[in-house]
């Protein structure tokens, strides 16, 4: 279903909602676009003549200011213009169905909607309902899918790494509620690395998780033995504290990594986290801030990699409008 | 009054507040200039350069997501500098008065003020008092008067229509409340349609509404018989249960616009509405969505009418100001 | 420590944090760079394209719309993109500590933080901490300082009177509180005018005020006998009811500044004042809108020194990189 929705028949992005789906050779093409927006940073002017005259509409009904400051950032880098819409704020309490919200903002000659919800499949149903000039993006839907965030990753990974079927990955914390890790599991799997293990304690893990292709461990030193990579994911709030925690500080004790865990790692693996740290949780400053930590660069990577998403899919677009 | 503050000597927009007061040659250079902005919305660069380097402030007294973001795409589609402000949140909340405010934002040289305001006469009010450089637009104020609203739906009668003369329309809803339907009756007489019906229970009607050169109605099938255009109002969720009205359920009973009421219409008729729409209340989801609708084509005339007003407005201060 | 942190080897701008350690020369410099913008506003088209693909964030703790606007406005004007962040009620409310946010604001390749922040030395903590690429702007830091506001103060005194030398300048108000007032007695008494006084109640006065290079008044006629600028400050709403005063009515009896006390100043005399104004508190309305005030023009002004010192300090970090 993803396949199609986002994909047209020639291969191209019409939308960018999940990283399931999509071939090595998509994956690798998003990257490589990447590639060539990540110097843009550096120039003095840090600015590309590419979206002039677009009009990028942020679509966040859930609020996330670092995740729309990085599309912002990308879409202004690109020269699009950009309308920030918190929608729970706005049109809904005046009682507008989304529907209604996506036909408005069509009817504004919008080309792309920007889109994060807190329910899984959001970004799927606006996709599904868009009209065909207009492309999606899907920026993080409930415990679904965070696509641009394992692109970013996986880009990182490249960066440093070069190849990835050598590579064994952990992936660490709170599988069952995360999008990303979902999205990163997909990816590394697609990519081709070696192997893909994910470490938590069995109440943060989904059923039946080896049938994503992934090795279960419930060890964080045994997990990360021979890791190329480890990325430790975020742990919400909400979870530290309730009924599949005992605390936020005996989580630390069992799978917040630190130099000492990271003996049995290969000698230059990188440790990552797709931020806000919680310090002292997922992870120890040492280790936040270490010679191993790529957690910056991943930031950095975010910018080219929506860069590169929004533009792909907005040449997608373009490229259908001509024909 | 209106006449003398909006319009130079030259019969040039110097604020654009109120339809009325303004003559039949006035709208139709309006919707003259708003025609050479239309394919704007349609091109890949959605952009002219006309008012780059000028500042638009959307001074925002009263929350309204889709009326700030139609003007914002506007100015932005123009190349202007937009700023939003919301002021119930910020300066008065240091106990700065309008007028202070009006005058730090012109002291920081803003060319335009965009004017939502919960008080009928503020837009005057502000036009009254700025500085001789800075135009103002009404984007709303009261119960008085929305007129860009009014003038995008003459647009769009104009656009299927072709000529006013000939034309029969139907307001139907709360006219007493509404200032999208002073506006509206305004700019259909001083074009010249046939006739303008009002179809509302009588405790939405003014007190002598006749006197605006309406004729009037209580039944929706007699009040859209033979009508080419029928314009549905927004109900406001304040007065669904309130003393006016019985329920919005009997509302929508007797004044919800569906496809067994339009069968006495023009066959050709349209249906309006100016959004956000309450479905099920002002009318149904058959009708909003059926091919009779022209509700997103308000949409996207909004932009063009904008635009026009935006530049008609600061092209009447550039005079001035060579003069 | 200012002097080393906001100013490089070769004398040039790194950050801007205090006027505290700047030159006399150094503030000519910001006002003879803020002249040749002054003309910007009045152009056509108000825009520079210095800044063109330059990232400017303003990252403010605390709330100030009109502060923030006029950062907002500089920055455009000079081409620049702007990200608006409010801290508060973003990042930090997931538990990211300041260090941190800063941080990933520059691994988005941001070139400048303008910093707004309730607590005293908030800004010097982040140029201390901010990366070398990375240019910060102190727009106002607890009771500490507020140095934009200080040189469009001392801007508009030089483009109305020429010579600081000759000046007595006489500042009444809440002196203990006011950052505005401790960055003022520097820039004066660094310009070399000839006398600085303060007008307060003891109980508005820091211990040893004296140290500062000011004449200490309790009466509002014999301080501003013979002045040729008086600058009033903007009374805190917090501090209206308080334990230092008696009554904000009270207040405006001994030290609101009317007509009837300056006839002891200067003929020339004029009137400042930091806005947002309370009119029948700091100043009665005839003295504010009368032909002594120049507080529009501190406003005028204000854009005009922002552009100065974003653009000083961008410039600081070029040559650095360059290097």
């Amino acid at each position: 279903m993803s396949a199609s929705l986002q994909v047209d028949a020639a291969g191209r992005l019409r939308h960018f909602l999940d990283v399931e789906g999509l071939s090595r050779q998509q994956l690798i093409e998003i990257m490589d676009t990447a590639e060539s927006f990540a110097g843009v940073g550096d120039r003095s002017v840090k600015k590309v003549p590419l979206l002039r005259g677009k009009t990028v509409v942020n679509l966040f009904f859930e609020a996330s200011t670092r995740t729309r400051t990085t599309f912002e950032l990308a879409a202004k880098r690109l020269s699009a213009d950009v309308l920030n819409l918190n929608v729970s704020t706005s049109a809904t309490t005046k009682g507008e169905s989304l529907l209604d919200t996506l036909r408005n903002l069509e009817a504004m000659q919008a080309d792309m909607f920007v889109v994060r919800h807190g329910e899984s499949g959001a970004a799927h149903f606006v996709a599904r309902h868009a009209a065909p000039h207009v492309g999606v993006i899907n920026a993080g839907d409930g415990c679904h899918a965070h696509p641009t965030q394992a692109m970013l990753d996986m880009f990182t990974i490249r960066r440093v790494k070069g190849e990835f079927t050598p590579l064994t990955v952990a992936i660490v914390g709170d599988i069952l509620h995360s999008r990303v890790a979902r999205s990163q599991i997909h990816a590394l799997n697609t990519l081709g690395v070696r192997e893909v293990r994910v470490i938590a304690p069995q109440t943060l893990l989904p059923p039946h998780v080896e049938q994503l292709g992934v090795k279960v461990h419930h060890d964080l030193v045994a997990g990360v033995r021979d890791a190329d990579v480890i990325i430790t994911l975020r742990l919400q709030r909400e979870r530290m504290d309730g009924r599949l925690l005992p605390s936020k500080h005996e989580y630390f004790q069992r799978y917040g990594l630190t130099e000492a865990h990271l003996t049995g790692a290969r000698p230059d693996a990188i440790v990552m986290h797709p931020g806000p740290i919680n310090r002292g949780v997922e992870l120890d400053s040492g280790t936040a801030d270490g010679p191993r930590s790529v957690i910056l660069q991943q930031v950095t990577h975010g910018i080219a990699i929506r860069m590169a998403v929004i533009s792909m899919v907005m040449a997608g677009h373009a490229v259908e409008a001509t024909a």
